[in-house]
């Protein structure tokens, strides 16, 4: 079964797509289950706290991508795997290409180690079809101190941080143009869902 | 200033040795840390947590692996080198050879992903000598349970593991003789002590 997953930077709008997503394809009767990274699988509520605990020594790139790809191994055996196993469709908030422009893209971590990481951990089990929502770090903060979030940073160091990841993800979505749509993020929320609901009907998926 | 790893199964004695190793060193003035893994630098704790939390579906030696190595990054930035830049002397209870032998040998984690991350992290920081606290098993075990530890498991599994374990830890001198010596470790913990001294002495470190 199809393994959808949804990227962006925060304010892009994957949570509401993911769960738009999950919702159209319930309503054609398709099984779908909605999980995300990297909280879930047997230890990711544990990873996840590491991860945002605020302390003195910030982690390193280095040290979230380990984190963040042992949690992703017990999310692909205890939740993703089983459920394309049992004929579900799979759409993950995050996934792969996330590790790719949050912890590689413009780090000091080696492109190397992240690819041998992945093949690793992920193996054959990639995504079928992923979904960039791309929109400025501008509008996508603006968005996030609208739900009342972000304001815990210095807004330029912000901005910066969200530009680099954006730029991860489009370089992913050139590597990657079979398996990536990049879907312009800044239009309502209605447009953003039918285009990806037309995407996966033009790749024959659905 | 020397970077020594003791390495060994469980009831080896790697930890009596470090303590005894340390205060041999402070005998005649030298600075020295004693420092352990998983435990230290800044994330260890959080770490060896989730690594011996109880949990039904059994954490895999890659997610161990990897979570290890993250540890490790903050016990090396935050403890190993710093100590080592302050002209201290380093003694570590389980190092790198720890992670080839529980982790690597013999299980399905491959080889060249233990090594990529290794450099990686580990870079030019590896112990300037190691000891391999080599002991049968069944001794290894007689230990454990004298002091109350080890009756949670299976006795020939637990056998079984620290054969390969042990086993692992041989590969690593072997394919490492400048850097390991090997040291009975079924002798008294005071030659024990001794022998390790007589090492440092014989490479020149002391």
């Amino acid at each position: 079964m199809p393994f959808i997953s949804i990227e962006g930077i925060d304010g892009s709008g994957k949570t509401l797509q993911s769960r738009l997503l999950a919702a159209a394809l319930r309503k054609i009767d398709i099984k779908v289950i909605e999980t995300k990274e990297p909280d879930r699988g047997s230890i990711g509520a544990e990873i996840r706290s590491i991860l945002v605990t605020d302390r003195t020594a910030k982690l390193s790139p280095l040290e979230e991508l380990l984190l963040i790809s042992a949690a992703r191994v017990s999310h692909l055996d205890g939740v993703i795997r089983p459920a394309l196993d049992a004929s579900e469709w799979v759409v993950c908030d995050r996934f792969l290409d996330s590790t790719y422009a949050f912890q590689v893209h413009k780090t000091d971590v080696p492109e190397r180690l992240y690819k041998e990481i992945s093949s690793v951990v992920v193996g054959q089990t990639m995504p079928d079809l992923t979904f960039i929502l791309d929109i400025d770090p501008v509008t996508a903060l603006e968005r996030r101190s609208q739900r009342g979030e972000a304001a815990d940073r210095d807004p330029s160091e912000a901005t910066r941080d969200f530009s680099r990841i954006r730029e991860g993800l489009l370089v992913v979505a050139k590597r990657y143009p079979e398996r990536c749509r990049v879907i312009d993020a800044k239009r309502p929320a209605s447009e953003v869902a039918d285009l990806i609901l037309f995407e996966l009907k033009r790749s024959t998926l659905l």
